[in-house]
C-alpha cells in the first residue's frame, strides 16, 4: 500500500530542471530551475540536490542540459557525442561516492555511444531516459516500501540516519520510503530522526517532509541514539546507502556506522534501504569505496558562525562511512529485502 | 610532572566569584562577576559555569554569597542558619545530575551545622571552605594527571567527548588534566575532540582550551568517532564524569554512551578521568542516577537559528547519559587508577 507524499524533490518541466532547494529547508521551502550542465553540476556539489537515487536523475538531466547547449556548437554527430561523452564523465565526478549518479550517467554515455538518431534525435532519447530513471525510482522506492514494510513491527519506534527520503529519490523515499508505507498499513508507527551532523540533513530535512506527510517524528543529536536505544524506546533501525559493495558493505552518510554499531549492542535489528542500482557490484567489499573529504567548514560553522577555536585545530571531514555487512540485518530493495550471506544473495538477485 | 594551563575557570576575588563566561566560548573569552546567590544559581543553570568539579566550586561559593547577602537580616545565629541550611539545599538544585554540586553544598551543610562562630566567623569559615575545594580540585586533577598519564601509550591519539577539561574544574582539567600530564611528558600526542551536540562543549570549550595550551587537537562531529576508530586513527578514550555510582557505571554528557560502545566495538580501551567526590556510593547501579531533561531549544536552535521545521517535530534533550561499567577500562582517580571489578576497586578505596 503506498503512501502519497507531497514531496517531489527533482523532475523535468518544459525542457528545463525544476528542483527543491534543500540547502534552505526548513528556513525556506522553493523550487529553482536549472538550465545549463555547469549549474547541474555545482547544484550535485553543493547539495542543492542530495541523496543517492535523486543525483542520479539530477546527473542524467544534466547530461540533456549539456546536449541542448552543444547542438549548436558541434558540425556533425561524432564530435556532438565526443563532447557529450566526455560531459557525461565529468558530470559523474561531481560527488564521489554515491553509485547512482555514475549509474546514470552510465545509462546516457550508453545511449550517446549507441545511437543511431541525428543531434535533435539524440537530446530526445536522453531526455527520455532522464524522465524514466525518475519514474523508475518513485516506482522502485514503493516497491522498496512493499516490502520493507512487511518487516517494520506494529506500533514500531523507527531511528533513522541523514534523509533517504522523498527528497533524496524521486519523490517517495528508500528508507523513508518503507516508513511511509508502513504508516499507510499502521498509523501507530512512529520515527526518531538523528539530526545528522555536519550538514543536518536529519533536522533540516527528514524532520521537514516527515512532519509534511504527518508521520510522527522526534529530532535527536546524534550522539543520543545509544541513549534511547538503551531504555528500550528503539524498534528498529532503516537507513539508506550512498553505494552497496558485493558483500553488502555499506556506504552512507557520515555517523551510520556509529548507529550501526549501537544497534548491534542493543540487538536491535538495523537495515538499508536502496535501489539495485545502489549495489556496485565491481567493488568486493567497502574498503574500496571512496570517502568524499569535504569543506572543513561543515564542521567549523553553523549557520555561517565558527564555533572552534580560531587557530590550532585540525578538521577531518568524511562526508560517508562503511558499515560493516556483520551489521546489516537486510538490504530491501525493490526486488525483496536481502539477507546475510550478502555476498551470496546480492549475487542472485543480479543474476536473476 | 604537571602542565602550567592558563585557564582558571572559577575563583574568589575580593568578596566575590569571578568566572569565565563559557556560554560565549569561543566567540568572546571574559571573566564575569557573580555577586549574589539567586544569581550564582542562574549561572550554574544557564551553564555559563559548567562541568562537575567547576559547578561544585560554584555551588560552594554561591553559599558563600546567600551567607554575605543574609547577614544582616537576621537577628541570631540560628536564624541566619535554618536561612543558609535553605539556601545550600536549594543551591543544590541548581543542576540535578552533577554529584559534586551536592557534595559541595553538603560541606558548606556541615560547617553551618557544626559552627560555634558568630554570623562574621560562620562566612569566614564558609569562605575559606569554597577556596579550600577550588584549590583542592586543582591538587587533585594534577594527582589524576600523574596517574593517568602512565597508560598514555607513546604519540597515543586520545579521543574525547565534552568538555572535561581546565575549564570544568578548578583550572587544569580531568580527562584534558590526564591530557596535560601527558603532553607534558610526551608532545607528540594529540587529541580528537568530539564537538558534543547539542550545546557543543567538544567544539567551543575543548578545542578551545587546547589550542591555547599548544595541545595538537583535531574537531569532529559525535557521528564520526566510529569512522576513525576503524580506520585505527584513535588510541584511547578519555572522558570526565558528572557521577559514577558504586558499581563503576558513568553519568556522563549525553554521547559518552555512544563513544564508548564503539571503543569496546573496536577494542580501544574507554577511561573515566574524575576525582572521588564524583563518585556516589550511595548508589548501587547507574540506573539510580537522575537524568536532567534540557530546553528542547538546545537540540532545535543553533545560534538562534531553528534548524528542524516548525510544525510537528518532537524533542527529548536529556543531558546526560550513563555507560555501564563493563565498557570502562579504567577510572582515573587521584588516588590511582580503579579496575574492575568496580563495585570491589571503589569499596576499597573508599574505605582505606
Amino acid at each position: 500500500m503506498a503512501f502519497e507524499s507531497k514531496i517531489r524533490p527533482i523532475t523535468w518541466e518544459n525542457g528545463k530542471s525544476k528542483m527543491i532547494d534543500q540547502t534552505i529547508i526548513p528556513y525556506e521551502y522553493k523550487y529553482i530551475e536549472i538550465t545549463s550542465g555547469d549549474d547541474m553540476f555545482n547544484a550535485i556539489r553543493n547539495m542543492i540536490v542530495r541523496g543517492a537515487p535523486a543525483i542520479g536523475i539530477a546527473g542524467a538531466q544534466g547530461i540533456v542540459l549539456y546536449a541542448q547547449e552543444g547542438r549548436g556548437k558541434y558540425n556533425n554527430i561524432d564530435e556532438f557525442k565526443a563532447y557529450l561523452l566526455e560531459k557525461a564523465d565529468y558530470m559523474a565526478t561531481s560527488r564521489p561516492t554515491a553509485v547512482n549518479l555514475m549509474w546514470a550517467c552510465e545509462e546516457q554515455r550508453k545511449i550517446i555511444k549507441n545511437s543511431c538518431s541525428d543531434m535533435q534525435g539524440l537530446i530526445k532519447e536522453l531526455t527520455d531516459k532522464a524522465i524514466e530513471i525518475e519514474l523508475d525510482d518513485i516506482n522502485r522506492c514503493k516497491l522498496m516500501g512493499d516490502f520493507g514494510a512487511e518487516v517494520v513491527p506494529k506500533g514500531a519506534t523507527i531511528l533513522t540516519h541523514c534523509n533517504a527520503g522523498a527528497l533524496a529519490t524521486g519523490g517517495y523515499g528508500t528508507a523513508l520510503g518503507v516508513i511511509r508505507s508502513a504508516f499507510a498499513k499502521d498509523n501507530t508507527i512512529q520515527v526518531f530522526a538523528d539530526e545528522t551532523r555536519p550538514r543536518q540533513q536529519g533536522a533540516r530535512l527528514t524532520t521537514f517532509e516527515l512532519a509534511m506527510d504527518g508521520i510522527p517524528v522526534t529530532l535527536i543529536t546524534d550522539g543520543m541514539c545509544s541513549y534511547f536505544m538503551n531504555k528500550g524506546m528503539i524498534d528498529m533501525v532503516i537507513v539508506g546507502a550512498d553505494r552497496i559493495a558485493a558483500n553488502g558493505d555499506t556506504a552512507n552518510k557520515i555517523g551510520t556506522y556509529t548507529v550501526a554499531i549501537a544497534a548491534k549492542y542493543h540487538n536491535i535489528p538495523f537495515y538499508v534501504a536502496a535501489p539495485l542500482s545502489t549495489i556496485d557490484i565491481s567493488i568486493k567489499t567497502g574498503a574500496e569505496i571512496p570517502i568524499e573529504e569535504r569543506a572543513k567548514e561543515e564542521v567549523t560553522h553553523i549557520n555561517g558562525e565558527r564555533i572552534c577555536a580560531l587557530e590550532g585545530v585540525n578538521i577531518i571531514n568524511p562526508g560517508f562511512d562503511v558499515t560493516p555487512n556483520e551489521l546489516i540485518a537486510g538490504i530491501i530493495t525493490e526486488k525483496g529485502i536481502l539477507r546475510p550471506d550478502y555476498k551470496k544473495s546480492i549475487a542472485e538477485v543480479f543474476n536473476k
